[in-house]
């Protein structure tokens, strides 16, 4: 089940199967009015998302990286993909590429060279092309998260693609990679990564809400779960409560 | 780089890249009797990681599944492994794939029905084969998610192998899964799943520190990191902590 599948079921899943409830006798400009009528119309979960969103923006993270530099897959596979698994309806992520990398214009193509070779460079542009071609954060950061958590991560590519979108041919990635498209795409990451301010000087770099301060890059090192969970301003997700108190999940039953 | 790699590196890079240090001249005896000794031999992870396991024992969570239940699916992609990813000093996870299954014996082999078909009983019996081949959770358990985040579990199967055990060949697997040894793994799990007690009655069935409740279950379906967090008597380790004044991670300089 693709991780959007399973996102959207655990909303509809508010209920143990086979609990009796209320008849839902409204109709959908009441449902949010009170908890009674949501959760006759068994939208309590829909409900409490659309009070979130009108309540506080997400916060925002962006990461500066390169696909083959240990800290940041480090950051990635052991903080920013499993925080955002667990709150991905309260954070946006952004992923740039390109870190340390620089580039040069030869006859009007670009060419890059990267902190860790060319293999990073590659590794840097199949994820820029998997990007773009999905748009998705919940198609594509699996297949990153897939790709940084390997063993080998350009070798790896193909499989996690084909573990998560069985149905994107490679070759399109591949075409992306070693045409034109890739070439546009990663000096647009060169344009996003000079652009910072203050200018990055390590990756990972890392924006909280469009800003960066060491401190603000030590607890996102070390704690974004927690650092997600206190700087969002709207009602707190279940996740970041204390576990007390809260509705029961269905199952599946015997 | 495999997980087991990316942890055993994060416990290493204490310090940032080319940042001073007092010399180390002590003996290892000594290494973790001061916070200022372990500094200056790099070793205050290890130190924290000692003194964290001489304080208390990890909690113990124990999920009894089926593999292509969606509420098992939904707790082992958003709660249980991204916990795991960020918690797995303190925490052990055990898995039993087989749930609400059924086995008789027909001639001495163990013949099993599964509450969602056949696919059901395939999947569950090559997760437990990977497991049984692996043994070690920071090999098995990114590919178990591998398969139960894919679409298709069972077909994601070989490719998640390929993945994160390139070395392992999928035939080993397979002999498992249509051989005797499969068919006896999957027997002691139907064995302790039906030595439960209470006995289940639905799954995702949760055991917190060899203890089922109702409570219990609900706090880890909706909150693990934070039950984790919480349950863990020991000191707790900086993803818990709020984060302020953590140490500083190295990052790959200009």
């Amino acid at each position: 089940m693709k991780l959007v599948v399973v996102l959207i079921c655990l909303l509809f899943w508010t209920v143990r199967e086979g609990e009796a409830r209320p008849p839902c006798n409204y109709p959908p400009a009441q449902w949010c009015s009170s908890l009674e009528i949501a959760t006759a119309c068994q939208v309590e979960h829909q409900c409490m998302e659309y009070q979130r969103k009108k309540d506080a923006d997400p916060v925002m993270i962006s990461l500066y990286y390169e696909s083959l530099c240990g800290a940041c897959r480090g950051f990635l596979v052991l903080q920013l993909f499993p925080t955002w698994l667990m709150l991905n309806d309260i954070m946006n992520v952004t992923l740039v590429p390109y870190g340390n990398a620089l580039e040069r214009n030869e006859s009007g193509k670009w060419v890059f060279s990267c902190q860790h070779g060319e293999q990073e460079c590659t590794g840097n542009m199949i994820e820029t092309c998997i990007m773009h071609s999905l748009q998705d954060p919940y198609r594509f950061l699996p297949i990153i998260f897939c790709m940084e958590s390997a063993d080998n991560v350009t070798a790896a590519a193909q499989l996690c693609l084909q573990v998560y979108e069985p149905l994107l041919p490679w070759d399109n990635i591949k075409n992306c990679v070693n045409g034109d498209l890739g070439n546009k795409l990663m000096h647009h990451n060169a344009e996003l990564t000079r652009a910072l301010n203050p200018p990055h000087d390590y990756v990972p770099w890392i924006l909280v809400n469009g800003k960066h301060t060491e401190d603000l890059e030590d607890e996102a090192m070390n704690a974004l779960f927690n650092l997600i969970c206190n700087t969002y301003s709207g009602v707190k997700p279940k996740a970041c409560a204390k576990p007390k108190g809260l509705n029961s999940f269905p199952k599946c039953m015997i």
